[in-house]
């Protein structure tokens, strides 16, 4: 069984107000905080690269967990990859960490989706193949693509990144992930895209996609295992915006001090999110059952339950 | 058990002729037919997006083996996606495909090493979430990225796609992966790398890394079988050279008659040089072990048994 045993984080400490941005954006405060909920938004520095942020994430799971020995396999979740992808950045990750030879390296393609499915190819990854330590990395920053003159974008999205250490031989407390629910609208994918560099959102229909598709799937994720709301004791939500959160936890009638907030001070961290918000309860022995649901670029949701080993 | 059960491919029609270029590049017959082994190259169109290659792989394979219903999950392996990348390859195609909302889609970041990854990912990944019907995509078009006036790249590399239909209710005569073998040295990796939207390659460390490391591979991923190159009836290579393919049949000491070379008419399709030569094999009923291997970019690389079902 592959579980999560800690995750390490790292969010650039530069940041960029949105306060300070409310003439220019003709918003006013209760736009930044009820609507959005996003006070200001983190910068990495333009020389930062999105291996090194990964990289300084590691340094922070060092610092919680300890050495790891062997690293048997490494993933990046990423849409902005160092340079031109090619070589993928997992890989340049590998040699910035004088990683062993053996380790296996790959990127995996995905948005706000990406930490689940994530969670879903690492353990399988892992188990088919008799691994024991796994690091699963998130790293999008989108300031790379973003126009900072388009409200829609420039005042959401933060860079940040996070490494989810994934092992064979994890003990009691450690997090079981599993079963997963995932979904796909490729045919809505222009909703949110990079367009020759730039970042374009329809934020309504990427809004009404989520408010549908997710509320659904996690019924699904609950029904499948027989469990109510009442079972699980966290929902993490990835952190699209403070309006998408609250609908979702509208329609799915989950009583808000379930539903933990946390992009106020960095933002829409994309593949990040989940695992930013995840790290602040994994050593909490009071929680049992966690349930995570990404959703975004594609469109692509996926939602899992998180089961703490007695 | 998930298995191989079909292969679709695609190679666009239009071809560049490398003895067209003899003088330009000042290069003989002898360097084509025995050096790189690569008489053309294979070009897509210029409106032929990542995704259409794909589509028409996905074509070829309807009509080798009828339809699949429910396809579950989608990988396009790439690291020359659609458009900026964002949103990811696969749930384009998957929008293209007109397939249905639960199915998983994401894109793996690998070049010449991906399609034995892309085996391993979606074998376990099927595995662990119970799917019936998944599909492999390879698509790397390097002609979007090739300098028309590079010698070490312009005559090598060729535009293909493929698509591997994966099933778990496999019968007899399908194929199963595994065991796998993995490597990766990350800081080797600017030996083949986008620079600025151009291609760039170091040929000589790339040869020196491959003809070291995959016979190492090779003999462990035997070794930990207990069995010898006598016992295997292919081993397939990445096309990466003739001279590459030849210089590891050496080293191994593997009779000529089980290594085939397809590259002459397309050149190095990157990914899906593999499964164009795996699709010639997997009906063959006197077949019944077949290793892969792929190496490149990464530096990346790895191997895999794939053994017939009786």
């Amino acid at each position: 069984m592959i579980s999560i045993t800690a995750i390490g984080s790292y969010i650039p400490a530069a940041r960029e107000s949105n306060y300070a941005k409310k003439s220019q954006f003709d918003i006013d405060d209760d736009f930044i905080t009820e609507k959005i909920g996003v006070k200001q938004v983190s910068r990495k520095a333009s020389d930062e690269e999105t291996s090194d942020l990964c990289v300084k994430a590691y340094a922070d799971l060092l610092g919680r967990h300890g050495g790891i020995e062997p690293i048997d396999c490494l993933i990046v979740c990423t849409q902005n990859p160092d340079g031109s992808g090619l070589p993928h950045t997992s890989a340049i990750v590998h040699g910035k960490l004088g990683l062993p030879p053996h380790c296996a390296c790959f990127d995996v393609s995905l948005g706000c989706s990406g930490y689940v499915y994530g969670l879903s190819v690492i353990k399988s990854f892992m188990q088919d193949n008799g691994f024991s330590n796994g690091l699963l990395f998130t790293a999008d920053p989108y300031s790379k693509i973003i126009d900072p003159q388009d409200k829609n974008t420039a005042l959401l999205f933060g860079d940040a990144a996070s490494v989810t250490l994934m092992q064979s031989a994890a003990g009691p407390g450690t997090w079981q992930p599993g079963p997963f629910r995932f979904g796909t609208q490729g045919k809505g994918g222009a909703a949110l895209e990079n367009r020759d560099g730039k970042l374009y959102m329809n934020g309504r229909a990427v809004f009404n996609f989520s408010a549908t598709e997710v509320p659904l799937q996690l019924r699904q994720l609950l029904q499948g295992l027989q469990l109510g709301i009442d079972d699980i004791d966290l929902f993490l939500f990835h952190q699209g915006s403070k309006f998408i959160v609250d609908q979702l936890t509208a329609r799915l009638k989950i009583p808000h001090e379930k539903v933990p907030l946390n992009l106020a001070d960095q933002g829409n961290t994309v593949s990040s999110s989940l695992p930013l918000l995840l790290q602040g309860y994994v050593d909490d022995p009071q929680l049992h059952r966690i349930v995570l649901s990404g959703f975004g670029v594609g469109l692509s949701w996926a939602s899992c339950l998180l089961t703490r080993a007695p």
